[in-house]
C-alpha cells in the first residue's frame, strides 16, 4: 500500500506534499486510486502549490502539471526556475514538459497556474497537446485564442490562491517579473529611459 | 598565456576543440585575442561542430553559439539534446540560451546551424536578441521572415558541411527528425495512418 490512497483526505497539505515529491517516485508514493480521485481543480491546486514552492525559493511563482487523460497519473510537473537555475526561459510549462520527457503529449492534459507566454503556447502546440487548463487569466492572458485556433481545447479553471499569489509577487518584484516575460534587455531598457 | 592565442591556426581541429570545451572555462583556455580573430564563418563552423558532436552521441545534429558583439567572446553554446537528455524540446538555440544564463541578449549574436523552429524563433524574439545568423535554410526555413518582422537582423551564412550533415541525418533517422520538430504524437499519428 502506498502513502496516499483513495482513503486519504484531499487537502492543501496533501497536495503540497505531492507537489514536492519527485515525479518518478509518485508511482510508489501514491496508489492509482488516489490519482483517480483527484479533480481538475486538485491538479490546478498542485500547479499553484508548485508556484508557491518557487516563490518560497525566491523564484517566479508559476507552476504546471501534466497528467495522463485516462489514468490521471502525473507524468510531469515543475515550476519556473529563472532564479533557481539561472535559467533565462524555464517557465512552469517548459519545466513540466522537460520533466515528462519524450512522451505522446496528445494523450495528456497540461494544467498551468498562469496563462502561457508565447514561447510556451508555441511549444504546447508543437508538442501535440490537445487539452490545456489555465488557472489565471487575470495577471496574464491572450495566448488562449492562439491555442484554440490550433484546435486545442483550452479551459479556464481559476484558482484564487494562485491569482492572489502571483499579484503579490508581481507587486513585490516587478523587475524579476519583467525579466521573466521579456528578458534582461527589457529591464535594462526600462532603466535607461 | 592561454592554450589558444592569436598565433593559433584556425582550422576544424581547433574549432572542434572549442566546441567541446566548457563555456565557463573558455576565458582560461583562449586569449581574448583569439576570440577577436574568429570570423562569423568560424563561429558558424563551431555551431556545426556542436551539431557534429550531437550526431556522434546519437542525437539530432543542430548546434548554436552566442557571442558578445563587442568582445566576440562566446557566452553560450550548445546542441540539441532530445536523445541525450530525454529532452522533448531542447534544440540548438534553447541549449545555447540556457548555457548563457540570465544575460542581456540584445548585445549578442546567436549563430544557429539550422533555421530556427517556431518555438526557438519566438524565444529569440522574446529574449531580446537583435542579430541572428542562420547556417542552413535548405533543410528548414521560414522563421527568418517572422524574426525580421520583429525588427531583428537575420543573416544567412551557409555552411555546406552543416547542410550536408543534416541531410544525411534526416535521411538516416526520419522518425527522430520528425519527433524533434513536431513531437512524439506526430510520429504516432504517422504510424497509425
Amino acid at each position: 500500500m502506498a502513502l496516499l490512497t483513495n482513503q486519504t483526505d484531499i487537502n492543501d497539505t496533501v497536495l503540497r506534499s505531492v507537489a514536492h515529491m519527485p515525479t518518478k517516485s509518485l508511482s510508489v508514493l501514491m496508489d492509482a486510486s488516489f490519482a483517480k480521485a483527484l479533480s481538475d481543480a486538485d491538479f490546478m491546486r498542485i500547479a499553484v502549490l508548485l508556484a508557491e514552492k518557487s516563490d518560497t525559493e525566491g523564484g517566479c511563482p508559476i507552476g504546471a502539471v501534466i497528467i495522463d487523460n485516462e489514468t490521471r497519473k502525473i507524468l510531469g510537473k515543475g515550476h519556473n526556475t529563472l532564479v533557481q537555475e539561472d535559467h533565462p526561459y524555464n517557465h512552469g510549462e517548459t519545466s513540466a514538459i522537460r520533466d515528462a520527457g519524450r512522451i505522446d503529449f496528445s494523450k495528456t492534459t497540461i494544467f498551468t497556474s498562469l496563462s502561457p507566454c508565447d514561447v510556451c503556447a508555441t511549444l504546447i502546440y508543437m508538442r501535440g497537446f490537445q487539452r490545456v487548463v489555465v488557472g489565471d487569466i487575470t495577471n496574464a492572458g491572450g495566448s488562449e485564442n492562439q491555442l484554440r485556433e490550433k484546435g486545442i481545447s483550452v479551459e479556464i479553471l481559476e484558482d484564487q490562491k494562485g491569482i492572489d499569489g502571483y499579484a503579490r509577487y508581481r507587486s513585490a518584484k516587478p523587475d524579476q517579473d519583467l525579466e521573466d516575460w521579456q528578458g534582461v534587455s527589457a529591464v535594462m531598457h526600462k532603466c535607461s529611459l
